[in-house]
């Protein structure tokens, strides 16, 4: 088949359906133009994923689509940002229509579920499979949930449980065919907690979203807020599936270690955990409680004994 | 050698010079977060570069860096913006430390002389180099120069001159090693022509990059505009080392084909030209008319002996 990058774009990118009303200029000219509404100020995330790296080669491409907006969406989360326009870079082995139609698809039934409009991006062909997204969202000033807010004995919490993702990439990696629909959903399509970052405005002191696994992401905030942190281990939320498969110990090494859940990890002062766990409630989302801010450096491990073990977090790198 | 993304982030990637009074935020969170000036509107634009397709897999790292930049400073131009921040995808094969200081060296260098702040991006480990930009600029409301604003009887400028790039990768590809420094930095060091695009701004009625060639790039603005146009062949700028390599048809033929030369492509209307020519003579700016907008849809090329003929363009084509 032949179909230039031009006819691609026509075809498949540009029949998007939300128009978002801050985009003056979108798809088809040299830069797309864009105003910010009052008082807000922009916040902008780019996250590549990479076929064979970030997912399993044979994902199909309807999750692929939907997952490379939801790691960009779970960064506005994390903000406390409320999403607006993405642009795409695509790099293609070969222009596959039924590919393309899927993977826009499953891009494009996210984008309108949270009123993102697709504003440009660029279609190149390399050898291998890769998806670079910008998403871009406003949040009024001063209320981005930022790294470096977290202050001696804030409370710790996430969202959701953790560890489905990593543990349905380990059964797929042993080629279980069987895998819990559910399951299967935590990895290949995500969802970004934008309700939980919105919920968090004005209320957490600082949040991470999980996508290198809870101990290496929580570091962050930690190294950026120059803190330290105590966790109990019997609090930490596990996904639902993780004793249908390994013990209580692996389940837990799951949780704390294994990326890809893009749940919210933040920090609230106490004298805001009331109005948090209300607010959650009404709003039916499960965060959890799982630890405390200290000004000790360090991560602490409590286990149901009060036992302490002191650990290095080991989330994904790609080099080294 | 081990070296954690994150080491690279903070070694080569945060240590950027220019700081933009717009960035509150900058790399390090999970998003930036930025300002737009009153009365101005945002122009975004994304373009990847992958070695082997969009540049040979021998140019020097710190040419990469700088033509990643320089093809989407490029898009600002071709809008009149004024650029300000970038984010930056980059895909390795590895860690290389050589590699990153002599690519971050490209990069910044042009970053630092347009004021661009690098706020953010992502690293990630792929088989092949692979580098997405994304650049964000400001022009003020109404301002910017869009594809299709041509009308009936504007002229058709060009700035710079033409074919230069084209041939140098010719040049490349033959094997030639002594090839002038002036003419291989057409090819791996372009210039973004950024203060001819605010020049241009409330005198263009229509402007676009040349990135794939004068007649694929032409044609665009031709197709947004709903019009067609005429060109001189003898009015054509070009490069000043074409005629030692190769026939005055030749010379033509990379002129008008061939990619890479990031000069722009501009439309004026005939009441703005004396304005234009004084601009760009006092700015120093070389700018050539080539012919002009005519309601009649195609592309005609007039030679010297006023001999017409009808051309397809033939840009580069990604798939197909």
């Amino acid at each position: 088949m032949t179909i230039s990058e031009f006819a691609i774009i026509e075809k498949f990118f540009k029949a998007q359906v939300h128009k978002h009303k801050n985009v003056i200029l979108g798809i088809g000219d040299d830069a797309a133009l864009l105003t910010l509404p009052p008082k807000q100020v922009l916040a902008v995330s780019m996250d590549t994923l990479i076929a064979g790296v970030h997912f399993p080669v044979n994902t199909p491409p309807c999750d692929i689509g939907h997952k490379a907006l939801a790691v960009n969406l779970s960064d506005m989360a994390a903000m406390g940002a409320t999403p607006a326009w993405a642009t795409l870079a695509l790099t293609l082995p070969k222009a596959d229509k039924t590919w393309l139609r899927e993977f826009t698809h499953g891009f494009s039934a996210l984008a309108k579920k949270y009123h993102v409009q697709l504003i440009g991006g660029d279609l190149t062909r390399g050898a291998h499979l890769s998806i670079t997204v910008q998403i871009h969202g406003f949040v009024p000033k001063n209320k981005a949930l930022i790294r470096s807010g977290a202050r001696m004995d804030d409370l710790i919490y996430v969202s959701g449980d953790l560890g489905g993702a990593g543990l349905a990439l380990q059964l797929l990696k042993r080629k279980k065919t069987n895998i819990h629909e559910a399951l299967s959903a935590k990895l290949h399509r995500p969802l970004p907690r934008i309700e939980i970052g919105l919920l968090l405005r004005g209320i957490a002191s600082s949040a991470i979203d999980i996508s290198d696994g809870l101990l290496a992401d929580l570091s962050h905030i930690l190294t950026a807020s120059n803190a330290g942190a105590r966790l109990w281990l019997d609090k930490i939320p596990l996904n639902s599936f993780l004793l249908d498969y390994c013990s209580h110990r692996q389940a837990i090494e799951y949780a704390l270690n294994s990326g890809d859940d893009y749940e919210l990890c933040f920090t609230v002062p106490r004298n805001k955990q009331r109005i948090l766990e209300r607010k959650a409630k009404n709003m039916g989302c499960k965060i959890t409680c799982i630890g405390r801010i200290e000004r000790r450096k360090g991560l602490r491990l409590m286990d149901s004994e009060g036992k302490k073990s002191v650990v290095k977090p080991r989330g994904y790198r790609h080099f080294g």
